[in-house]
């Protein structure tokens, strides 16, 4: 039987939960430590999952000799500092979205991961979905065509909270970073490159920070996005790509699709859809695991320059409306 | 029977003759002159809808003592000069969109109406169906809570003609002149004001036009309005109005809609459908004769403050792009 590989997660967050029992399905994944700055948290995180070891803290759970890979779930602006902790102890890490806060930020954890030789993954789930695969591979079969506008909303409507993590400027909050990185991910995944003009608005909240976003990328062929975050609105998480020949369309929760719809030429649009293995996050971790096994630093699927992409253009966005945090002055 | 309302068409082209075909299902219409800028085109449309006068150019029309109103469906850059002959000549004015090039010709159009004590209207013919009367009172009721996003793309593909009137900048070419106003429009309708900020890019292309562009709108409350058009892309032209308890989305041709989908919290979406009257151009015109029938120089529905706002936003945005007609050097 091939040998388990052992996860640690750093958090016991909501995203920590569903991560868990992403890995309970998978028989080759073992989760045998977790953190928590809390110690009551790690320890009622580890009995619900039957976790053995539970620490405080990134850096001690980094030291445990026994795993093989961190999973960083921590809040945003603690993203360099766990992923850091975790690579200088010599741990794999697959870190949450945003990687970073910024671009630097980003740039010194894959540094980190390069001079120790240690295998690093943004946490972008939605490109491992075999629906997002077939997509893929229609776009570059170039059945739609050139693609010529891609569309994206990730919006839903959560009451303000100022001192939650949605909206606090301390713990990173904002729609840009937290929502804003998949429908950023989705076009960076179209058209497979910075896009070379940016147009942008934001509704800055009483808090400080975007409440709700718009932005324009612009490619020098003439191709276009519109993308859209809001906190104060539920939609259907739609996304289309538009093409000169045809389009698809994923009607609900794009970054999460278990269907899409097509639509070439005079044809009337056909469904694709999809079974899904567990909660959807299984798919990067089989991706992770395949790569550890590989001896790979970075998955094909989600590079480090995909990272540094998606940080650079929303680094570029957050200029456009002057939103500093405070981890950053 | 009320006494029939006689009208002249400015113009030979597809609009022309769809607008033709409207008012020959209404009982109290009666189309009396056509003209164009050549004789043969007068005389061929003349012969297929079976009208009496035809004329060369708009001035000419304009001094038929028959005519109660004459419907403007030149080439853009023409509406200010036939609209003012037909005025000035008399008569009532229905003007195809946009209403004129920029704000600066709307104003002299709107002027020369209020001088003349004569109607005149934009033939903006979305604000007309039931279905938008019925978007505009669910929205008025806060049914779907506070409106924060509105979406709307109008996209349509055909090939490139340098010469044809779509993209040729002598000819008012265009996405926005000729699509971005609806988009406009729907917004417009949806907030009731001009937007305070506006952040636009275009893709310009060859021929020196607009061949797709996206906007963003900002108002002070917080609500945003993200806006798409193209001439090389084929979609459904949904629109969606995104408030803080729920949506409307408009699933295709938002411009011409004959259903609309709802969902207010967590209850399914609902379809709300629409009987047709004719081809859709027909609503306009009912309200146009009920305007003339009561001495009204402007309709509720379509005011001048409502076009004088659709072309300050459009110049506003092609401000931003340095887009300048030839006709306006």
């Amino acid at each position: 039987m091939t040998k388990k590989i052992k996860w640690g997660i750093v958090g016991t967050g909501g995203i920590a939960h569903t991560f868990a029992k992403a890995l309970a399905i998978l028989p080759d994944a073992e989760l045998v430590a977790v953190s928590s700055r809390k110690k009551e948290s790690a320890e009622k995180f580890a009995a619900e999952f039957n976790i053995p070891n539970t620490y405080i803290g990134a850096d001690s759970l980094a030291r445990d000799k026994n795993i093989d890979i961190a999973y960083i779930s921590s809040i945003h602006p603690a993203h360099k500092s766990d992923t850091l902790n975790c690579l200088n102890g010599g741990k794999a890490v697959l870190c949450e979205k945003p990687f970073a806060m910024n671009g630097l930020q980003a740039a010194q954890m894959i540094d980190c991961a390069a001079k120790n030789k240690l295998f690093l993954m943004e946490a972008m789930w939605t490109y491992f979905f075999p629906a997002i695969a077939e997509i893929r591979q229609i776009i570059s079969n170039g059945d739609i065509g050139e693609v010529r506008l891609v569309n994206a909303n990730f919006c839903f409507n959560k009451e303000d909270d100022p001192l939650g993590r949605l909206i606090n400027p301390i713990l990173g909050g904002g729609t840009l970073l937290d929502i804003g990185v998949y429908v950023i991910a989705f076009t960076q995944m179209i058209y497979g490159k910075e896009p070379e003009k940016i147009s942008s608005l934001a509704h800055i909240c009483s808090a400080g920070t975007d409440e709700q976003c718009s932005m324009i990328f612009a490619y020098n062929n003439g191709a276009m996005a519109s993308l859209n975050c809001s906190f104060r609105v539920e939609s259907p998480c739609q996304a289309a790509v538009y093409g000169t020949k045809g389009y698809i369309k994923v009607p609900h929760m794009f970054f999460q699709p278990d269907k899409f719809l097509i639509k070439i030429g005079d044809q009337p649009e056909k469904e694709h859809s999809f079974q899904r293995l567990g909660n959807g996050y299984t798919y990067q971790a089989v991706e992770v695991m395949r790569c550890l096994r590989e001896g790979k630093l970075q998955s094909d699927i989600m590079p480090w320059d995909t990272s540094r992409a998606f940080m650079n253009t929303m680094d570029k966005i957050r200029q456009q409306w002057n939103l500093i945090y405070p981890c950053e002055k």
